[in-house]
């Protein structure tokens, strides 16, 4: 029970590039953490309360998962940074023993719209969970992510409306700042402290984000402020005009990004981690991956289906279980049924991006995306907008609940 | 995803005594059943909706049960007993490979007070789900068991209050009659009909029900109708006032009854099977078993603590998890927290009763239980009254909805 993390004993996480795809912007390679090396590009499992809802540390390296994220602002709620830190740490905490990455806490705290401040020092907020009022200062950003240890944090950022010009403007000048503070105020060397570049889908801004960013020199770099708002095509054109000016030495990462089909956009355009809450929200909501797209097992249709998930997948849950069963416990509101449901959904996407960093090696990601996309068919484009902030990443809390239990 | 069973060519289920303690009415034997051996006494952890919360099939193996309870009142609302025969029955719905028990829906259908009506054909009731009008006679529940495929079914009974005499007599005499009407309707010789013995806290009249339905010549005999608002010591005088005038050679069922405590109690007075929700259910409310007695995983003192629920304990939570991740996932609402908890207390319970097996075979039974009573405080007989249906056995639906989704 006690900590096998030893702070600043380990080198500091570092990329090597292995391979690039001849025909796009595709690269794969390992990011070396103290908790082990990543292989990319990745998917990250998002476990926001010290915890990828409903499983196992276990199932979870079970199932391929080499990098979770953990939400620095749920976690500072509670149970709090110094409880953990007192415990050993995130990875001991949660018996973790791979890499983890936390959030600033900024996207959290901007999507409390209207219980929260922004000056230049920093946010002041009101916790969703009893309304008591808090600050995050880039600076106390840094300190909370210096004692929760994850091996990846990220500077303090403020993310607004991604079509919205003019706040873009005031937001960025103020991530910058924010960036240059995170930076002198980290101090933990077995730590890499990502920036995260804003912008909105403005070109000019991004490219400014970018210029300013990697000339303070990072270990790595976060593509936020998308995928909360805007459309699939606005975010792909934003990743075009943005990727080509980070550095190749340093990993990329897109936030808050994870559907099946985007993980081959995404990466297509040079990026090395993606993370999103989408695999076991919809798991939760009934929703599975198949090859042909989502299925949705509360159809009536499904009732007497002795047939798994999908035929020949290899997860648990396709192992062992028919859509009849599954429909069952998600009808009778089984927590096995969200369980089981998840299992699949993340084996169908770390299966797919271990499918996807294969092909960089052998040189035909092309023919690889071109092959699943001819059967899987995405959830349309109108529906894959995003109204609100509480989609793809985690916000603060859920839209049913302002102040109240988030779980 | 087909069926591993065949109905009508395996033996039927029958029972072996292997030991007798010399000191007290314990036994040890086998139950032989179509989906395996049994061996009692055994503790069966309760499936209601064909899954035991929060748990796979292969976590309750791995933690020794090899008996589970579904429910028939449940499982023949939802999903309905014609699709999971359809599927191949309930083992090869829920993927359990061993044996299954399956009540008669009269325990459930008795809970639901004001929405039934009963009659000497049987009981007309209010689906908990969706209003919807159902019947159950002797006839009908042992058709709906004989779909479900369980290897131990159970006679329709009725479930009164133990306390009241005039009704218990009443009901006593539709019980007996109804045990023949299921033996007569009962027709898969791959199952066991087991008959309930009713009576209340009477002695005569629980006499008077070993006499009539052992000259029927069950295989295996249950003791329903306590632990549903009777004090301990009369549980236990009803025991003493019962089980002498069971048969040696047939198995006996001592339905709704398991905490840690009452293992012993019940197992020295004779009984091979007891069933309860009690571990599941506290589980999911944030206590559980240590071998001092319950512990309270929401109590503020535990937010800290870096042990494990038990030193030593063996079971997976244990050999991972501290107290105050247990007490966070707890506070925070997350599932991995029920599973958890629902791991270590079915861990605890199904060790217990192992190892009062084997105090049986070692001659030591005495021993072994005061070396347990004398580090475990029960809660206190008060607190252990039932003052409705819904504390042990599983009801048709809990308190807080009446018609609605029960989980």
């Amino acid at each position: 029970m006690t900590s096998s993390h030893s702070p600043g004993l380990s080198a500091p996480p570092h990329y090597s590039c292995m391979k690039r795809d001849p025909h796009s912007a595709a690269r794969a390679g390992v990011l070396h953490t103290p908790h082990g090396a990543i292989p990319t590009p990745i998917f990250a499992p998002v476990g926001t309360q010290a915890t990828v809802k409903t499983l196992t540390p276990d199932e979870l390296q079970a199932l391929g998962a080499s990098l979770i994220l953990a939400n620095t602002y749920h976690l500072y709620l509670r149970p709090g940074a110094d409880l953990i830190s007192s415990l050993g740490g995130l990875h001991s905490f949660m018996r973790w023993p791979a890499p983890i990455l936390t959030d600033s806490g900024g996207f959290q705290v901007f999507s409390l719209e209207g219980l929260r401040r922004v000056t230049d020092e920093g946010v002041v907020f009101r916790s969703h969970i009893d309304g008591s009022e808090h600050e995050f200062s880039p600076e106390k950003s840094i300190e909370i992510q210096e004692k929760l240890g994850a091996d990846i944090i990220m500077a303090l950022d403020e993310c607004p409306n991604p079509l919205d010009c003019e706040y873009n403007k005031i937001a960025l000048a103020r991530t910058h700042h924010w960036a240059e503070r995170c930076l002198r105020a980290h101090t933990r060397q077995d730590q890499a402290l990502f920036a995260i570049l804003q912008g909105g889908i403005f070109a000019d801004l991004r490219r400014e984000s970018a210029r300013v960013l990697t000339s303070l020199d990072f270990p790595g770099y976060a593509i936020g402020g998308l995928s909360i708002g805007e459309a699939k095509s606005q975010t792909w054109e934003t990743l075009d005009q943005t990727v080509p000016f980070l550095p190749e030495d340093k990993p990329r990462y897109l936030m808050g990004v994870g559907s099946p089909e985007d993980l081959f956009e995404a990466v297509e355009r040079g990026i090395d981690i993606l993370d999103c809450v989408l695999p076991t929200r919809l798991a939760r909501n009934g929703a599975v991956f198949t090859s042909h797209g989502r299925l949705n097992l509360r159809k009536a249709e499904l009732a007497a289906d002795p047939a798994p998930i999908e035929e020949g997948c290899g997860c648990y849950t396709c192992r062992n279980f028919s859509r009849a069963y599954l429909r069952h416990l998600h009808k009778s509101g089984e927590v096995l049924g969200l369980r089981l449901n998840s299992i699949h959904n993340l084996y169908f996407l770390l299966s797919l991006i271990h499918r996807i960093r294969q092909a960089i090696f052998d040189g035909n990601l092309a023919d690889v995306k071109q092959e699943f996309l001819s059967q899987y068919i995405p959830v349309e484009d109108t529906k894959q907008r995003y109204g609100n902030l509480a989609r793809r990443r985690k916000p603060a809390v859920s839209a049913k609940s302002r102040i109240g239990n988030a779980s």
